[in-house]
């Protein structure tokens, strides 16, 4: 245990670095945009030259791929536990919309950075965060076909109904004001109302 | 007449090299993102100097904003018709989501780059930009709360049924594919059934 200690310090160092160097990049991005933004800038911002950020990620890319994934992993998780759960069909489509505003409005300015700079990324990074778009859509599509299998919903075009409540939930991001009239879960409940009375028989 | 007929020729001639950069710049912003486009490229699409290309435009700003003005101005005036037409409220509403989908999918280069790049303006150019989105949401609004009064929608928040309505039909830039199984006004039906259903008494 002795011999093990600062190694574990040592990381944990590095992990709050990280920490922070992702925290101000979020920052960056989303007020200035990804392109307008330079690794310098960063470097700058958690008192680094750009050459020692290096030492922590391999690019701004790779700074971009790594907000993404932490902005979309934990939704496609609830998502996925909510789909296996007990719950009835109208029950599980409410909690989706709830796990998803939720989601987006606890990490705003990541899913902002996410939805509004995906295209920014190239090659595999590109498919691996539409990949985890798709597989929103595919949850959410899921929950509905249950739906209508156990005749909860009208015979609807799941697909379809999967895209209009994925986007009526990211929209959020263009919209949402956390000094607003309406808490998260208030609009989860008039989203929900609204969806499910458009779905049931 | 013969007098005026070689100033209508030069003017046409500037309007057709004016589109034709427009057209380019749409298509080069949607590949590559706003930021990491040069305005020597676009100059370069349409066979001109840089330094030419500012006969016809001041910036690359000037030019995102043309996008964002032709993009987003078409959609205002034909929801202003659909809500000082005599239709009943639930025509109304599929109306605005058909004429929503039309424009989107029409000019969906334009819409795209209008949806996705619209943090990149500056200063006055993004606050009219950010109010003519705002203009939408608004009349889309207006729509739903005079089907409350009439009778034929419940009582709903008014403001949160309009973001939810917007948001379903602009994600369409996000996953919409013209060679796709539906048609908009397809689509635009699906999602009009959707919010009709869950807006009615």
């Amino acid at each position: 245990m002795a011999k093990r200690a600062p190694v574990q310090s040592a990381n944990a160092k590095v992990n709050q670095k990280e920490e922070e160097i992702f925290a101000q990049a979020v920052r960056i991005f989303k007020q200035k945009g990804y392109h307008a933004t330079s690794v310098r800038e960063i470097a700058a911002a958690v008192g680094l030259q750009k050459g020692s950020l290096y030492h922590y990620l391999s690019g701004k890319e790779d700074l971009l791929f790594r907000i993404f994934d932490r902005g979309s992993g934990a939704l496609t998780q609830r998502l996925e536990e909510i789909l296996a759960s007990d719950a009835a069909p109208t029950e599980k489509l409410q909690s989706a919309i709830q796990a998803h505003l939720a989601e987006l409005t606890n990490q705003l300015d990541i899913f902002t950075v996410y939805l509004s700079e995906r295209r920014a990324l190239s090659g595999r990074h590109y498919a691996k965060v539409r990949a985890e778009g798709e597989r929103h859509a595919e949850l959410l599509e899921k929950i509905i076909r249950e739906g209508i299998k156990r005749g909860a919903f009208r015979q609807v075009d799941s697909k379809m109904a999967a895209h209009a409540v994925l986007g009526m939930c990211n929209w959020l991001y263009q919209w949402y004001d956390p000094d607003g009239r309406l808490k998260p879960e208030e609009i989860a409940s008039i989203f929900s109302d609204l969806v499910i009375g458009g779905l049931e028989q």
